[in-house]
């Protein structure tokens, strides 16, 4: 069975959206154990759900804390997780908490697999094409990469992309200031060389930020910085349209009545690209499964999170990665 | 008398896109001077016109053509555009060609201006603020830049928004992976110290990338290479919500009866959003104004770049770098 520690105090919205998310999860699911870990009188409210176990704890790390304070606050919900999915050798720890505060602990004491030179941040973008979706990684648990980091994030995305969405050869490509071969700073032409070389990994070029939307890709490998900034203009490009569509919708009486009619078609919209709904992003290169959940969870963002990690958990996704870096 | 050299041929719409925005611009315009650079059975429409002369060219550089290269072909447009801009001293050049030519040609033609140390690739965002604008520095110009250049593209991009927005102390900010001051990598940390010890500059710190479209800030400076990023990632976003948009649209009669009511609101939604009606970029630091149109430009969008090119040669732009640096 598979074994999940949850901490249940982190995010903007708390144990009210992770307790939601926990209570349905547990519904459909009586196969998966899970360490919830809060405040005693939170968390007393799943003391006679089956699979469950409760861990107090007394603090809470603060959404903009020092990472490294972070750390040695041994009684925050985030550590006292820590602690118990090492100590019990747990598979996976989920938090909507500060994501400095997890990768650190993660980085630190989670630590990484032998062969792993840097853990990097990676998730899924909706794409275009439907269910399709397409996973980046590093989204900025580094700041400046080597460029056989860079082919490392290119296995690790390979195999994350394989057990997400079953496709046995993902599409690899880099993120470039354009597709030519030759395009880029030194360390994406020499990434380019090993990525190329390497018969292991479907490696399809380079891709430009305008295009990753559009579905082409499976996996796209980017330095951590780089993929911090592709990350959050994406969200904010998505974010202007949402706003100016909503302006739009109130500019008058015919645009009112146009709306009533669109509601539901954009509603979908909306929910498509809202990266709530990816599952959270996982810290990929650690001997656990570390996932971090948007800090502005709500409970069917943080039931995606935990749907996804007991995904990645049952097909053992840690061991995997071991077996071929 | 303001005087601008026009390549006429380059983008991907060429001489169709480029004449019908130089007939209005002249329609509306007799304080200026034009060269337009194309084809002798093209350009010739234009010959009982004032204030313009005419000069043949007989090539056109490719949009993805080798950059160095394009500098030999000294009988394409670009090229002819070029020596007469140096030939004649006069004011400005625009193109809708090959970016990579474009700036090449400018860097190497053209010349930096004694003192800077790299130009800069500047435009204008869009914002959620109603028309105001923000200004981003460097938009891929560079692959890899130093903080002093960083430094330096803040003067340049307050000097650029002065002039353009009539604005006296604009505010900059550093694009960054969060907005604290120890955030980014050495090069930000260095930068931001730059910033902050510089009274001529209004700095007032850090900015995320999702947060330059709500146009909080006046200029934003960047890395060239990270600013492609930027760049890009905001445009597959604001594209990748239209296309869902129209999508949405057309799910079924209901949606397509909303349309009807919104058709108005949705039209100038996208208008704003779209990149094409910015007025191009200015490769910044050179001894004369260089203005890149959009490829892809439709005779609105080149027209908006010649205005945006008059408008900043009209306020002598050059030598109020000149003056400054």
């Amino acid at each position: 069975m598979v074994n999940i520690v949850i901490d249940m105090m982190g995010g903007d919205n708390g144990f009210k959206a992770t307790s939601e998310a926990v209570k349905t999860f547990l519904e459909n699911n009586n196969d998966t154990f899970l360490t919830l870990v809060g405040n005693k009188e939170d968390i007393e409210i799943f003391k006679d759900y089956k699979n469950v176990k409760l861990v107090e704890s007394e603090t809470v790390v603060k959404m903009d804390a020092d990472p490294m304070a972070a750390l040695k606050d041994t009684k925050s919900s985030l550590m006292v997780a820590v602690k118990e999915l090492l100590d019990n050798n747990y598979d996976a720890i989920i938090s909507a908490g500060s994501t400095g505060a997890l990768l650190t602990a993660g980085i630190f004491k989670v630590k990484r697999i032998e062969g792993i030179k840097r853990p990097g941040l990676i998730t899924s973008f909706p794409t275009l094409l439907g269910d399709k979706k397409t996973v980046v990684i590093d989204l900025g648990a580094n700041l400046v990469n080597t460029s056989e980091e860079l082919h490392q994030f290119a296995k690790l995305g390979k195999i994350y992309y394989s057990l997400a969405y079953k496709v046995e050869k993902p599409t690899v490509y880099q993120l470039n200031n354009g597709t030519e071969e030759e395009k880029g700073r030194d360390i994406n032409k020499e990434a380019f060389e090993l990525l190329k070389n390497d018969e292991s990994i479907n490696f399809c070029g380079n891709i430009e930020a305008r295009d990753v939307l559009s579905g082409s890709a499976d996996v796209v490998v980017t330095d951590g910085f780089s993929g911090n900034i592709f990350l959050k203009a994406t969200e904010g490009g998505v974010k202007a349209m949402s706003k100016l569509l909503k302006e739009a919708f109130k500019k008058n009486v015919a645009t009112m009545i146009g709306y009533l009619f669109l509601r539901g078609a954009v509603k979908d919209l909306k929910a498509k690209m809202d990266y709530k709904n990816v599952g959270g992003a996982m810290l990929i290169g650690l001997n656990k499964i570390v996932v971090k959940a948007h800090g502005n969870s709500d409970p069917q963002s943080f039931l995606s999170a935990i749907n996804l990690t007991k995904k990645l958990a049952e097909q053992n996704i840690v061991e995997k990665i071991k077996g071929e870096i």
